[in-house]
């Protein structure tokens, strides 16, 4: 048995209007209500903060979402506290949706044991969790991306973009981010490899793509929509592959994407494929025989940027949505 | 050596603009010149007419066009009247694209035998020719139909729509046709054999849909462009696969169709795929070799409109440029 404990946890105040403020926020206090039986206590240690959780907030994420007054879900490392399950003793490291708090409490059957190899827990989060599996299931399911292919791939240092590039470099690809700022290209160039960086604000966008992919794009990982997904949709290679898997802006609810006309698809003989990373958790043991050696070798770059404390969640979330991150955003709850 | 021999031809007299009128088109006669060396001489039996033709004479079908002037384009069954090549003796029945005109002369290689079992010839340009090869591509090679799809096909009783629903039906799946007015339905549901037929006119797309299709639409055989997209795929069920071949409206040039959100893409986990037939030249021979059995058979209704003389093909190409045909619309020349 341990003492009574009070759980600190980032509530959603309100339902942001357009881009989110730390106002829509609350960061609450709470004693911690009794372990349900069977159920293991976790205590978080890094909370991922990822780009869909705005619709989440705005209740219309694939038809579900929260409402006001309700813990903030996010996937997270935690450590296991309390537990009667000889499997998950306590001090096991474990990923689970523990949400923007500090405990929460599981089922076994919603933990995953952490590699014990990493140089740091916190990288089952970028490489291992929501981004490293989107990643995956894009570049390997959906585009089978192989050599010779010329991909783009914007938001091109975030989690996504970031797991994204190096899967697709590995299988011999040529990788072009779309980005903005002199230090997220320094990321993208130095630290992810990227074979070429357009910045998003500076360069028209078509131009620099007709230079870096003369013979058209191959692969296209959408995570914006438009008007970049029509840009890069018009240098598309003659049978190129478009994995459709994010709308950043239209999360933010101020802006509406209008899709590329059809004829574009057809004179492209373009396939174009929709992602939803939930279809995915059954191979996830596919994706972790690939994803866990490589990480414990050190050969995955997860490019984070690590704030520290609860209370500083709501503030690096709104950065996030305004494309102002420079990795991962992941929050550190570890002392 | 035959006489001298005049040659009737539909000339593209002016560009239309939105939907063509018979005046857009003049009917000329003009001299034969003398028959090149090597080319073979094919008399115009069987013209087909098809909507792609009204982005060939806008000038912009996938980066090429005809010029006001010119001899309009089209595929033919024509007999050979002059050859020197012992494969291809005179009276042989060929398909090629002969043209909107009596008399054309072509090398070999372009030229592609009549199977001698068809009741009758002009069977060809809809079974065998590229609305067959079209709707192959499509119900087959993309959209892999098979038992348990549920098929939307619009255009439903046109030369592309009257096969690909053979070819679903016979894979095992429902099909539902999208079409109007009264002759049309029963050409659909008792010539065609479509399960359901929706009015596209009378009916709203969308109720009709949902009770047709209470689970989803699981393939879109897309000839239509939008509205008709957009509303099918906010019906389609999880995993469709949408095919997108056509814009009828589109080529018109009086309507610019405009893409489905591509969330909506995202949501259904859909693959959307363009189809462009002239890529399918090559699997041509997998083609034939489903297709010809079944039509000397008799196992594939082509549900063709005949119209005779070509005089008549301006009249007949402007009516099923309204949607106002009741099949594959065919010019006899035939005496």
């Amino acid at each position: 048995m341990t003492e009574t404990l009070n759980n600190s946890a980032v509530i959603l105040a309100r339902r942001p209007e357009g881009l989110p403020t730390p106002e829509d926020f609350s960061v609450v206090t709470q004693p911690l209500t009794p372990r349900a039986e069977g159920k293991i206590r976790c205590e978080t240690l890094f909370l991922s903060l990822d780009p869909y959780i705005r619709s989440v907030i705005a209740g219309n994420h694939l038809g579900h979402g929260i409402d006001p007054g309700k813990v903030v879900p996010g996937e997270v490392v935690a450590r296991v506290i309390e537990s009667d399950d000889t499997d998950w003793p306590v001090d096991t490291l474990v990923r689970c949706q523990g949400g923007w708090q500090q405990f929460s409490d599981h089922p076994s059957e919603a933990l995953a044991r952490v590699p014990t190899e990493l140089s740091r827990p916190s990288l089952t989060l970028s490489v291992l969790g929501m981004p490293g599996l989107t990643a995956w299931a894009g570049m390997v399911d959906l585009a089978k991306v192989g050599p010779g292919d010329v991909v783009v791939i914007p938001a091109a240092v975030g989690g996504v973009g970031a797991m994204a590039a190096q899967l697709a470099r590995r299988a011999g690809a040529t990788t072009i981010a779309i980005t903005s700022g002199p230090e997220k290209r320094r990321i993208a160039l130095e630290t992810l490899g990227y074979d070429h960086c357009i910045d998003r604000i500076d360069d028209d966008l078509g131009t620099a793509l007709e230079r870096a992919a003369p013979d058209g794009v191959s692969v296209y990982f959408d995570l914006v929509g438009d008007p970049t997904l029509t840009t890069v949709a018009q240098r598309l290679a003659i049978g190129g592959r478009v994995v459709l898997c994010g709308l950043i802006k239209d999360y933010n609810g101020d802006h509406k994407t209008t899709g590329p006309h059809p004829g574009l698809w057809i004179t492209k003989r373009a396939t174009v494929s929709g992602l939803v990373v939930y279809d995915y958790e059954s191979q996830r043991q596919a994706f972790e025989a690939e994803f866990v050696p490589l990480m414990e070798a050190g050969e995955l770059t997860a490019n984070e940027e690590i704030h520290n404390g609860l209370e500083a969640a709501p503030e690096a979330f709104c950065r996030l949505m305004r494309g102002h991150n420079n990795g991962k955003v992941v929050i550190s709850l570890a002392d």
